[in-house]
Formats: structure tokens, sequence, C-alpha cells
């Protein structure tokens, strides 16, 4: 491996460039180093301009099909362990996939199961994984409707990874996107942060806590659908996945080329994610949830969205956290109850490898 | 791992069930047990039944959405080597999801690229990779449009695997399917045999040959556009690729629930490939293909189908092997010169681990 280039510019204008002569486990997690990947050497050479804007991962893309519009998404889950409180492998592929497809605006119809297997792993574990996909989808209301099978030698894989690409259909008059995003916009978040990560690194690093710590894996795909009454004021959606809060407030700012003012005191955290945090050295900020969102929304429609956020049972402490400003566009800024403030940068590391 | 539980009636009555307490290689290898598999567990689990198909492995499944019909596919690709003889996984993992789509008659307009990246993967090896992609997809006139990137620890992957997701338009006056086969339709094939197999399997035995042998990797994409002026005499195809012809007529046959009689001496395998399966013990029926496909169509439309497969590129000695029988449904006959017959079956074990 070689070491990065010296870049003394890296932190005031990331141009993304792949630094490294080898994939390093940042590459996946979320951050800089994902990001340079991404816009640094896959975008450029497989994106295919013609009409399709190049998404930021995470996102579906939306492809015009006569009059309609479909969402088209996929998403490869390596998690580890494949079980772990509040959820497992295959519902994060099912809630994943559809979630993607809901941050565009879409309506999930149907989705794919890929899986690559590793030689050895026991059927029973399949069993329940293919098992809580299904439940998954029920749940959801799309139909998995085509899939692929391949085995790997031992050693060459990990038990099971499994990639779902979804297909959905865009309603007529919802229109959500990074390029609607303005200046004064509210920012909203679904519920408290990093419940997902902890819930893994807790498994891994055997840490108990007093109370039940889950994951917050779930679908936003309803929530999405409750919101849609607000049609045209709905301007972009995200949901929480590697990288955190932080990673994704950047990323909309750098593309939608706006500032966002978050308000720390604001941010629901609870006391036990908060601990085990500071036990393991993390930034709240930069864990991943499974089953949050942020919505950005014009300032009259705020309350509207937090009133059905806080009635719906995908959300859990819903709160209005931020504001999207002109000054400072690319950078997102979080301000402390002292009234000091510091820009959030991604992490160019990794917080926590294969968290889904 | 146990041992399968006994079933005198395994060869005569296949009812599909998984026997083994954990995943062999040939649940991978296009055989009876990965059908076993598919159809024992993953279909009956996964499948949503509610007015979609349950479909072949290879296949796409077929969408209505409005008056329109979407196919929609996945492939996951984890061939070793990465670089073979006349192709590599990138232009695999393009062609092999566009060819799934061509075989149920769609054009394909988009697909996905999902990655999972082994830690210490030389940066230079995944950029050829992808530019072998982007190469491919621009000559099939595919976008490119949707991707997700993974990264898992030294040991836990192997270099690349590749998902391709990928959704197509059927057009009107185009139905292809197993359910149209009908007993006198004839059986053509694209090209001669086991080219891919046999391409991957020199390199990894360190195998010369006289002359080069190259895979047959390519898009089936444009021979099956110019097939579609036949209409609605393209009764059904399928593309070749694990477990060879034998596995995809044998499936067919099951599937639509006809026979098909095969005349050995006029399925077209080059001198090389059959030397190379004499020297490993393989049957060149049985081994994979990654640019061959098998088309049935009734008899007054064989000659044309033949014609303009002879004059495309994409087909190299195309021919009539066959013919579809309501004799002995469900299996698949091979007569020899001699006019003596022989029943091909599924292959319950393995050839050739990861080919695709």
């Amino acid at each position: 491996m070689s070491e990065p280039a010296s870049n003394p510019f890296q932190l005031t204008c990331p141009v993304p460039i792949v630094r490294h002569a080898t994939v390093q486990m940042a590459h996946g997690g979320g951050g800089r180093l994902m990001r340079d990947l991404i816009e640094g050497m896959l975008l450029p050479e497989l994106g295919s301009g013609g009409g399709v804007d190049a998404m930021p991962p995470h996102d579906s893309a939306v492809l015009s099909l006569g009059d309609r519009r479909l969402a088209f998404t996929t998403d490869t889950f390596v998690v580890s362990p494949l079980f772990f409180p509040g959820g497992d492998i295959g519902k994060l592929a099912v809630y994943g996939t559809v979630n993607d497809l809901a941050m565009a605006g879409a309506r999930p119809r149907w989705i794919s199961c890929a899986l690559i297997l590793e030689e050895g792993t026991p059927m029973d574990t399949l069993r329940k994984i293919v098992q809580s996909m299904r439940k998954a989808a029920d749940e959801v209301g799309v139909q998995i409707v085509t899939g692929d099978t391949k085995v790997v030698d031992r050693g060459k894989g990990d038990a099971v990874f499994i990639n779902t690409a979804g297909v959905g259909v865009v309603p007529d008059g919802i229109d959500v996107s990074p390029s609607r995003i303005q200046p004064g916009d509210r920012v909203l978040v679904s519920g408290d942060l990093g419940r997902h990560g902890i819930a893994i690194m807790s498994v891994r690093e055997g840490l108990a806590f007093e109370g039940a710590l889950d994951s917050d894996c779930a679908s936003l795909v309803d929530l999405v659908d409750k919101l849609s009454v607000l049609g045209c004021d709905l301007h972009c959606l995200r949901d929480l996945t590697r990288g955190g809060l932080a990673s994704a407030l950047i990323e909309m700012a750098e593309h939608a080329r706006i500032g966002i003012d978050l308000v720390e005191a604001k941010i629901p955290i609870q006391p036990q994610v908060a601990g085990a945090c500071e036990l393991m050295g993390l930034d709240p900020l930069y864990v991943a949830n499974e089953g949050r969102m942020v919505a950005i929304v014009p300032p009259p429609a705020a309350g509207a969205a937090l009133q059905i956020m806080q009635s719906h049972p995908a959300a859990d402490r819903p709160a209005v956290i931020g504001t999207v400003t002109s000054d400072h566009p690319g950078a997102v800024q979080l301000s402390n109850p002292m009234g000091s403030g510091r820009l959030l940068d991604l992490l160019s590391g990794e917080q926590m490898p294969r968290i889904c």
C-alpha cells in the first residue's frame, strides 16, 4: 500500500481523487475516501452522462419512461454480524433498498435478491435470512421478483452477502431532489441518531447496556408516503446510513451548493448511544442509522412535517435541527449551546466497517 | 456437513428439496443442487406470488406498468480469474445482465453497478474493470445509472465481486416465454458451445492451446433485436451460462412440460474445445458459454432465424440442433449418429466453480 500523496488543499478544497494504490476499508466507510473513490473514479468512468444526473451514493436514479418516472437503485449488504439486536442482514437488505427509493419520492414496487454464499454456510442461517427478507418485503408491500445465487469458496466470502436492486414509481406532483433545496428551508430529522451503528458495535465489542439498545433498522416508505401530502413542499429527503447525519448533510450541502446551520442541542441522541460513543471514542453525528432520514422543507411546511413524523411509528423523537443558508455554501456548521460554531467535515477514515 | 438423505426417486422424480445442512460449491454450479436450492428454498420463501410468475434462474421478471411491460433482472459476478482470454469480469457483468433482459425479448435501458471490493485490491485492477464495463455498456447502448460500493476485510472477499441489475422495456408484439413453446418447434443454437468455460479453465489449469481460444463472452442484444422481426414466431429464448446447453434445455423442458430431441451431430463444438474437454474429463454440453443462446421457433420461422444468425457477428456456426416434442415431457433426449439416444440429466455436482 502506498501512502496518500500530500495534498495541502485537502481540507479546504476537497477535489475528489483516488490517492491510494489499493482499496482501503475506509473506501467503503461513507466518508471522504469513499467519496473520492466514487467521484474520483467510479462516476467519471461509469457515469453515462446522457440525460441522467450523476447521483450521489445511496440515492436512486430517476428515469423517464414515457410520461412516467421510475426510480432505480442498488445496494449491497455485507453487514457483520449477520444477526444483531433489532435486525439482520435480510431485513436490512429490503429496508435499505426501499428506503433509497423512498428518498427519491418513489413508491417501491419490485426488488431483486442476489446472494453470494460462502461454501460451508449453514442452510438454517440462509433460511432465517430469506424468511426475514420476505417478512420485510410483505410489510413494505414490495415484491421480490428476480434473483441470483452464487457460491464462493470457503475463505473467499463471509457467509452471506446480499444485493438488492429496486424499482419504484415516482407519483405525479412529487419532485424530491437536492436541486430543490433553498436558503431558509428547515432541516428535520425523523428520530434519534446512531442506534444502528451502536447496536452492531455492541455485538462486535461485547458491550452490554442497561435496557435494550436495538438497531433503528426500519422502512421509511410509509412515512414518506404520509409526508407526500406536502407535495411540492417536500424539497429533499435523505436516509442516514454509513457516515451518519453529518456525512449525509455534508454531501447534500456540497451537491446543492448550499450551507446548513445545525443547532447541536436540537439533535436527538439517546443517552445510551451518547454513552457508548464516549466509551468507544465515536462521534454520534457520524454513526450509522438504518431507519432515520432527513427531510428538507420550506419554513411554512416544517410544522406539518414535524407533526406527521411525531405521529408516525417509524419516527422516534423527530426534530427540526437546522436551517439552510446561502452563507458558507457546501459546508455544514454546528452551533453549540454556548453560541460558538464549528464546521463539520467528512471523516477521511473509517469509524465503523461493515455496518450495512 | 451432513450427507444428503437417501432419495430413490432422485433421478426419475426430482422434487426440489435442499438436502445439505451447509452450502456446497455445487449450489452455485447451475445443476441439480442449484435448482434444489432455488426451487426448494429461495423461491418458496421469497417468491411473492401476487401476479408475478416464479422465474427460473437467469431469466428476467416481466412486469406490467400501465400499458407497458418492463423486464427486470439481477446477476452477480464472482468469476475467477478476473481477467481471462476474451474478456474480464467487467465486460461479463454488463453482457450477462443485458443478455438476461434480451432473453425476455426486452430492450435493455438501464443497469446498476454494485461492487464488493476486498481490502488491498489494486486500484489499477478496479479501474481496468470499470473501464471495461463502460466500454461494454456503450457498445450495447445501456446506461449505468446507479451504483453502490462496499469494502470487506482482507480474506472476506476475493478482490472484486460485481452485481449488475438491469431494467429493459419489452416492445409491443413481442412475447417470449417458456409457456409459448409448442411440440414441433425447432431448437436453434447461436454458436459453438463451451468456449467461455474452457477459456476460464485453461487459465486456471495453465493449459495452452494451438491458436487462441477466447471466451465467447458477448452481447446478444443486437442479435435478439434482429430476430424480433420474427415477432410472435419467437417462442422462447435462453442464454447458455452455468450448466451449459444441457442444463438450459432441461430447465426449459421441465418448466414448459415439453420434451426436446437433440441431434448430437448438429451441435457445434470447436475441435479445441472438444479436445480440452476430453483432457479435463468434461462434457461440452454442460460447459458454460457467455455469448450463446438457444432460440425456439415454429418450423416455418426456423429458416429465417438461422439466416439472421448466420449473418450476425454475435453468432458463430449457428445451427438447428433439435425439435420440441410432446413425447417425454420434461426430458431432453440426445440421439447420436448410430441412431440410439440417451436422456440428459442435470448434473448434481459441480463441473466448474466460479465461471461467471
